[in-house]
Parts: structure tokens; C-alpha cells; sequence
């Protein structure tokens, strides 16, 4: 409590950026120090709401020395030069995902992120979720015994706009990113890849040549296997749902509730409104939560942050999805956890 | 399964008449001998469809000699007299509630009943369903310590014709009375009644002065207290539930749902078809359970029929029901079990 | 948004004023100017971490000039005075329930408080839950047709300390005090009251001659009947449920989920964790709501909040409640609505 | 209702046998005829409990001039004999699923059932459960717009017996044919496969090198995209779902629950008693429809059996997932539809 907050400077005062604004408003060890954006009109709106410095320049903020730590909220393209910059200022870094569409672009910057002498963290919200946070946690508690499959579903309210789906790399990259990482929270070891993709309702995804509908089934080294279905729209509202079956059980997350009323006539019972309308509402408490991991991160305390490493594996997953989907088959994978120490 | 049938003549070819008739036709255990109407044409379709032969004389069907138990299913003044006439000829009676509209009638028999080398048992059939049946044995295992409250929710889907309300007795000798038999299913020595009623939307209620809405509070000796929630209506579908709380826990009983299908749009998620009709299909297997009870109370197995005396104490709670909701207040009922061996 | 905030003195550092000390300093609207507290270590403490200045006297906070309006949290025996202190110096009141537990000092107070150039309000919370708010606007745009019945389902998870049920008034005073407020949200005038108490575990009731067990039905002058059931523990957590019964359907609001998992093992399937802790958990989203509308009122706006009468009203229902539990059998009321203009 | 009986021969009375022998007893517009099985002693005690005579010749049976339609529940390999002799005799075939284990020997059969005057049913009981059906009919009405996604999960309560796995086929076969059938059931034409299996705990899969865990894709020539996940075994009982998703909505099947009756405690609340054991308990209904609708078929009424051509599809798709599972990526398939009136 005595400890001085973590000076953070936001970086992207888009959608997801206004979040970490606001998370870092209200939590009392951090404190928004500075705000960059190329369009400075954004920053300096955010900054006036949020507090800091106002700025269009990211580099001059990260060398500014007024920062404990950076958060990156800028568009993809931008993510690996700021992790870069960041690193090199001795900053610590929370990085929205993905890192970047290219992987050849994450692998180019693994030796320096792996030499720095500060952590590099990446922004998959969903582990810190209460619901799935307290599943993984009973999963390893043995509430159900050993894991054998994990079903996912994941299916987005609407479509994004279609100029959006035209740079967001594809489906896999952009929306099943978070469920391969939510495979990961639980069965790190992902050796197996098969996805199928369709083109059904969405203008965007067919423009683009993009899916809006898929399945892919994972495989983990141990043999369990992880089934995720997304949609890219969905009329009963934001599906997020996660069932972890056991030898001896098994542990379900379903669709948070928006009212506790039912309401039952002579035509239907028990009928309740539609669920929640995005990730703002859903995953409030897990954006809170991220960042606490973060400032405890920066602070050198024990953390659950996801790493820069898991930001790899994820993409690595959605470039063998993609390439699964688009003809390739049954695509195996290896993430290279033999090689990089604690990653499991 | 080598042991002979039990004989059984049934009186009385009504809607229930109808039930008991096809549960005995289905029973390996049971024969339909004879079936007795005033109404000879419904004797005689009864027997045509499910066996023995078809009368207008109850008392020949009874004195004939080719009985081993009788199953009264006639209208409630004939009761009385058939419980008579069925002792007397050495057989074993299951009766349907009420056992008369008038505790006078009911209390002059019940010497006799008593003095009887045969049981009597009532028609309590919600004592035999499975989901009842389950709560009151787990309640006795101590599943949820000691009961303290018990809340029994028992709508019809609509309210009966208005001829029928007219002769009925009134809503709590009629219909409440299966809820104050669930009541002493669980705590038998109530000792207090409080009931408000309402005329809200039967035209046969207004007509004949009674109540088609009620609200019922029982006390037990032990303290616990019970509530029960009558309504003649109900536009969901038949609805009869219980909720058994208790020092360290509760059980309750959902409806039953007719299917287990639901439907989730952007107006209502979770949605389920309505409730069953009525008794016939909520209580189905508790009308075969009950005369497999029947059967072993004749054969001088171990049996848990409702007894004679369960159907006068109902009746004495439905007196006192009706006393409270017409300006008696709160009433003392004695339901004489310190008299009665072996009656709780 | 640009209006001056309203200046709010917190009278009672208690346990519920902690709770309106958070929800004034969270409204952008409202500022926490003064707190007073006899225990004037517990206002510092409140003051130094919500804001504004803090006294161990009451009256001098009232008459300072420095506030909008009055909050009054203090015990019980202290409310008639300080409501009367407040409407002198024009200061709208939000007082906690109950007003009194003497029904003649709160009808002593009410020609003042009528005749006063501010409002009073009373902290009926409940009213304010987005659940139940919900379901009496659904009632009222008809979705259920005609209200009959409404059923109350409202335990404590666990007794109050021996020594406030000594000072508490009984548990209708105290706890059913929400609920008959409750019954009065969907109907205004109830006409009659029955209610059936028990001592059943609770040694502070005991001691005290209170109930810890308690059922109460009302009436409404339209015939529709209300069913309360409370108790004073709760193995399974704070068990706050509701049930409106119409003509047309029904409308039930569930316990709250604390967690979007469940367990199914071979023992059991679909286990959730248990309900909330408290009121403090269950209720947070309906203080704040409160405070919007006593904003709203002190501002002249339009607003919901319950008002002194409500107060006075729910009193003479607990009153009745008390009557009839101990012996009053049925008890009329007459909350005299015709006379009060404008109450439902 | 005073139509003949269809008379029927069944063959095979091993536990699927029983079921149907009881199916046709309990019909009242079927007789069982006849009973052959190798093992003639089991033929005698089914003829003894549910009529018909006892042989253990079941070409015999066939012959006998006696029938009016075969029913076959003998194993695997006799069906295709089974079949061709009954359509022979001019006697209409009910055939339990699969056909056979080599798609060769069912497709040179298909000339002679194609060309054949009598109709050969498949036992896919899945169609006939209320649920799915409602399900599909819902679809078809345009509940839910659009089908896009089909999730099935099937898990069984435990693994057979190791000796059966060694001639089941494999689960794709053995178990997951089931589940093809019910994807064709909303999907008539499937045209890409791709499965994933494991085995991680029956030591029967690990002797024979089958799987007994899989989960397998499946897309329909529209697009729609079909996810099956297989268990061999499931602690919480039989766990039978499907999820049914389009452009407007989705309609969901739960379990079967055992019991209306929940318990809530300190520990865990709303816990449900586990599923159904198994297929007979959860699919009674089914068979019986199964064979309403097969006699239908035998009178030439209208009937929505499914047909050989049916069986041959779910064996095709059974085919290309274990091709797929054991190395082949993704497979695509040709049920051959356009070729074949009326399968679609």
C-alpha cells in the first residue's frame, strides 16, 4: 500500500486502449503517466479523462524516464518496434495481442526479448477471467482428475467492420488467438493442428477472403484434445462458454447472466434476456485483474502473465489453423518448449 | 412373481377411475375382477378395455366373493359408506381423498376403521412420487439437518368447472388437501392453520363462494412451519414444487420439464417449453408406485400407504383452513396423535 | 454533469454507513462533506477515507450550512430526531429503515415531515436492484397479466448477535421491515396481515423472545395475496428470491451466481458454489441506484426513491406481523392511503 | 387401430435385441412372430417373456411365410446375409446399425436393396428421440434462420469390454456412427471430414490400437460446419448434447435429468443427481417411435425411417475419419447424393 505506483505509459487510445485507461485510473498501485497516439486528439482526450502527459510521439515517451513500464495498445503493425524500444529503455511491456501477423517478424525479435533484462507480457485477458482462472485451478486441484478434452466456444456478437477484417490477418490470428491461448492455460504443449473454415454470412470475410465460421481441434502431447468453435457473429449475444472434461468429471463455464429474472408464459419457461453484449462487459473483472498481474510483474513479485513466449505459441497455433484450414490437412506443430525454460 | 395376483375391484369409472383402471391392468401384480358404476355403461367400457367384469351394484362387487381388495374411485359422498361395506366384507380398502366433505361423517366410521382386521388406505397419491419420495427420505438422512421450513408451490392448470366447484367443498378440502397430506408427509403433528383465500378470476368461484387463490401456513409441533401456495390457474402449465429447507441446507423439486429441448434468439435465451397439463403426466409413476403400496399393504408386506387416519387429518386441516380464511384467524388444530398409535 | 455536486453529511459509521460512505464518494454527483459519529474515531476514520470533515456531533453537521442534504445511518433510536433536525434546517433526508420501532413517534413526526419544504426518503435498498426493478416494471407493462400472487423468499446466511436482537424490535421490524416494503413495491395497499413465527435455533431469540423462523401472508385490497418467508440463517448462503404469479405467466428472480461454473462428478452434476455472502454483495449495484435517486429527489428531479410514508407503512405491517404472530390471529391494517396523496 | 398386427421375426436377442423385443410387445400394432438367435436358449427365454416362436435358424425364420418384416440386432457381420435374404422373401428389413464394418460388402448390396420391392430400414434410434427431433423440426421451421454450426457431444458411460472393442471397428465405427447419422440427420450432405482421436485411458483401445477419445469435424456442402466430441467413457452418467446454431439463434438439448430434485448446501448448490446410465434409460422413447415409424413403413404409410443408403452414408463418413485420425488430414468424401433420389 505504501509502495509508489507504476508509472505505465499507454500506447493506442483506440477501443482496447480507452480499457487500459480506465483499469489503470482505478487501481490504486498504478498510474497513468503518459498517453501516445498518433493522433494526438485521442491521446490528449484520454489523458484529460485518465491523467499524464499527452503525446504523438511513442519513442519519446518510452525514453522520457518518467515511466516504470509501457503498455501497448497501438495497432499490430507497431507492436514489435515498441516492444523493442521499450526493452531497450529498460522498460517492462504489456503487449496487446497478437504481437504481430508475421512470424518471421516475432521470431526475429525472441533473442532480444529472451536477453532483456525486463518482462515482456502479453495481453490475453481471458486467463484472468474469474470463471476460467477458478477452472484452471480446479483442473489442477484434480476435481476431475486428469484432463482428456477442453471444449471452447467462442463466438463474437457481429462481424467487424469489413475494412478491419481486411488487415486483421485472417480469423485464426485475430478472434481464435484467444482460444488457442485459453488451449494453452491449460495443456501448454500443443503438437497438432486441423481447422475448418467456412464463408457463410459475413460481407467482410468474403471480400477479404477470410472465414467467419470455424472449427479447429488441437492436440496437446499428452493426447487431450481441445475443440474451439467460433463464430464471427452470434443473435443471442457474446458465447463464450469453456468445458473441461476429466477421467472422473467435469468443470463448465457458461454465459454470464445480464438479469437474474426468468420469465415464464403459456408459450415458453424459464426464458431469460439475451447475454452480454461484448468484451467490455464480459471481461471487465479479468482486464482489472490482468493488470494487477502486470504491476506485480513490473514490481518483480510472482506474477501469471502470459509472456511474450505464449504470444509466439499462439500465433504459431492461428499460422497452423490458417494453413489447416486453407488445404493443408492435419498440420503438426512444435512450439519448442523443450527449449525455453519454465514455459509450461 | 409367483405369488397370485391381488384381485381388485374397482368403484367408480371417472377420470380417476380411468387411471387406477389402466395402473392395474399394468401391474403384474394386480387383476382388474370387477369394475362398478352407477353409470353400468362406464363400468362396462372400463372392463372391456382393461379386464373382469362391469356392474352397476358396487355393494354385489364387493359382497361377491371374488375380491382380494377394493379400489374406490366414486364420487366423495359415496365414500363413506363403500370404506363400510369393504371392511365388513374382510377387505382391504384404498380410498381416494377426501374421505368425505364432512369430518362428522369421516369421525363416526373411524371406530370401525380402527376395529378393522383390514387396512384402509388413502389416495394420496403425490406421497409415492419419485421426486417427493426422494426429498423426504434425504430430509430423514440428515442431507439437510433439521427441517425448519417447508414451502409447497401447487397450481392446477385451470380451475374446474363451475358445477364441479359447487360440490367440491371448497378449494382447501379439494385441492389443498394433497398439499396438506405433503405437509404431514414430512411433519405429521401439525398443531396450527392460517389461511387467506382470494376470489380473483374463477366465475365458478364467485358463483358458488369460494376461493380460487390461497395462501396456507401450517405449524408443526416441532415448530417448523409450512407454507403452501395454491392457485386454480396457472398459464405456464401445471406447477407443483417444494422446497425443504433446513438447518444446513436445502431440497427443492423443480417442475418437470417436457422436454429437454431450449431455444436462445437475440428476444430471450434459455427458453423452454411450458410445463406438463396436469396430474396425469406429472404424477404418472406415482399412481403405479401407489398401488404397489396398495398391494403390499394387502398382501401384509412392509408397505407405506397414507392411511385412513392420514386422510381425517387431512380433512381436519382443510376444515381448519377454510375456518381461518372466513374470519377465524389463526386455528388450533389436535389431530389426536398422542391417540393413535403408530399414525406418525 | 456540470452541475455542483450534492454535499451530502453522513450521520453513522457503521457498518451500512460504510456502505453509503463508498457509494458517495463513487457518484460523480455527490460529495461526502461531513461525517458524524458519538464515536468520533469511527468518523475520522470515514471522513479521512471518503472525504470531507469529521464530529462526534450531529446536530452542529446538520446546522454547519456547509450540506445539501442528510444521510442518516445512525442507530435506530436516533432517527425520528435527527430526520426532525434536518427538515428544520431544509435538508432533504435519506434515512435508513426503520424510521422507529415505535409507531407513535414516527406518526408524532409525520405532520412535520408532511408539511416540511423538503423530502424525506427512506433506504428501502431493495427497491432499487436491477432484478427486482426489473420484474415490477415487467408486471407493470402487463407481461403477466393481472398480478395474484407474490411470493417473498428472504434468509439472513446467519443470525445477528445476540445483543442486537435484544435492541433490534423483533425480526418483522427488523428483517421482514425490506420484504413488506418489497410486498408494497408491486402492491400498495395491503389490507391484512397473518404471520406465523418459531424459535428454532437461533439462542439470541431465545434470550430475547423473538422469532428466528418466520412466514407471513398479506393482502392486498385487490385480492392479491403476498407470502414472506423468512429465516434468520441460511446454510447455503444470503437466499434472496422473488416470484410474481400473474394471470398470464410469472416472472422469478433467482439467487445470485457468484461464479459462471459448476461441478458435475459422478456424485453430482451441476453443482454451483454456494450464493453471496451478504447483502453487501448482493445489493452493491441497488445502493448505488439508491443514491441516483436521492440525488435526483434532492435535485427536484423525477424519482423512485421510497418516501417517509413507505417507511410508516412497512412499520404498521410489522407491527400487525408482530400481533399476529403472537397470538393476534388475522390483523387488519389500514395504511391510509386514501388520505395520503399521490402514495401508489 | 383395426388393422392386422405387422408380424414380425426378430433376430438377434442379445442387449439390443431385448430392447426391441420389448418394443415390439409393448406395440400394439406389432406381434412378435418369431425369435432366432444361434444361441437358441437365448431365442427361447425372449420367444417365453415376449411371444413368438424360438429357432435357431434364422434363415429359417425368414422363410417361414410367417412374417410380415424382419427385424435384425444380430452382430455386425450376419447383417448384410440378414438383409439380402429378407428382401429375397419379400419381407421389409429393420437393420441395426452399422450395416457392416466393410463398406465393399455394403456397396454390393446396394444393387440388390435399391432394386428390391421391399424397404430396408436403419436403426439410428437417435432420430426418433423427442429432443433431437423437436430439434430438427425447429430448424426446419426457421427457428434459428440458417444452420451454421452443429455441435454434438456423445460420451458414453464406460468403455465395452475389451474383447468388443477388438471387433466393434473402432469408435468411428462402432460409436461415432451414431453421431454421423445425426449430423446427416440436419446435414444430408457432408462433404469434408477430419477427425482427431487419442488413447488415453481404456486399456481395450490401447490392446486393439483403437481410440477412445476423438473429436471429428464434418462440413456440409453448404458450408455448415458439424463438431463431434467422443468419450468412451463420462463419470457423470450418459452425456448425450447438441447444439444446434444459425443465423438467428440456437436450440440447445440437455441431458436427461434423472430427478427433479436438486440440494443446495455450505458446499455446493443446486446439485443435481447424475445423468442416465445409459442408452436404454435415455433412448426408450426412441426405439418406440423407431418402430411406430418402421411399421409405417411396413404398411407403406409415411414414414421417416432412415434407409440403407443412410447407413451406407454414416459408414462412408466413419471411414474417412478413422482415415483421417491415423494420418490422412483432412478427407474429403462423396456420399454420392446426387445419385440417389430422395436421400437428401
Amino acid at each position: 500500500m505504501t509502495r509508489a505506483s507504476v508509472r505505465i505509459g499507454l500506447i493506442g487510445t483506440g477501443r482496447i486502449g480507452q480499457v487500459h485507461a480506465a483499469a489503470i485510473a482505478a487501481n490504486p498501485h498504478a498510474e497513468l503517466t503518459g498517453v501516445a497516439d498518433v493522433f494526438v486528439d485521442g491521446a490528449r482526450a484520454t489523458a484529460a479523462r485518465f491523467g499524464g502527459i499527452a503525446t504523438d510521439n511513442a519513442e519519446e515517451l518510452i525514453a522520457s524516464g518518467q515511466l516504470d513500464a509501457v503498455l501497448i495498445a497501438s495497432p499490430t503493425p507497431t507492436h514489435v518496434d515498441l516492444i523493442s524500444a521499450s526493452v531497450e529503455a529498460g522498460l517492462p511491456v504489456l503487449c496487446e495481442k497478437p504481437i504481430d501477423l508475421d512470424i518471421n517478424r516475432v521470431d526475429a525479435l525472441l533473442p532480444k526479448v529472451r536477453a532483456a533484462s525486463v518482462p515482456v507480457a502479453l495481453g490475453f485477458n481471458r486467463r484472468f477471467d474469474p470463471a476460467f482462472a477458478a477452472v484452471r485451478a480446479r483442473v489442477a486441484a484434480g476435481e476431475i482428475g486428469s484432463l482428456e478434452q477442453l471444449s471452447i466456444i467462442s463466438r463474437d456478437p457481429a462481424a467487424p467492420p469489413a475494412d478491419y477484417v481486411g488487415v486483421s490477418g485472417g480469423i485464426f490470428r485475430d478472434m481464435t488467438i484467444h482460444d488457442f491461448d485459453m488451449a494453452r492455460f491449460f495443456l501448454p504443449d500443443i503438437v497438432e493442428v486441423s481447422a475448418t473454415g467456412s464463408q457463410l454470412f459475413d460481407d467482410g470475410a468474403r471480400t477479404h477472403g477470410d472465414f467467419d465460421t470455424a472449427v479447429t481441434t488441437l492436440r496437446s502431447s499428452c493426447g487431450a484434445i481441445v475443440s474451439i468453435t467460433n463464430s464471427r457473429h452470434s443473435a443471442v449475444g457474446y458465447d463464450q462458454r469453456l468445458e473441461a472434461f476429466g477421467a472422473t468429471g467435469m468443470l463448465q463455464v457458461a454465459n454470464a447472466p445480464t438479469s437474474l429474472v426468468s420469465l415464464s408464459t403459456a408459450a415458453a419457461v424459464e426464458a431469460k434476456p439475451p447475454y452480454q453484449d461484448f468484451f467490455l462487459e464480459r471481461y471487465a473483472e479479468a482486464y482489472a485483474a490482468e493488470l494487477d498481474a502486470f504491476i506485480a510483474l513490473v514490481r518483480g513479485e510472482k506474477s501469471d502473465s502470459p509472456t511474450y513466449e505464449d504470444g509466439r505459441a499462439a500465433l504459431l497455433l492461428a499460422d497452423a489453423a490458417q494453413r489447416s484450414a486453407t488445404g493443408g490437412g492435419t498440420v503438426a506443430v512444435d512450439l519448442g518448449f523443450s527449449a525455453v525454460a519454465g514455459a509450461a
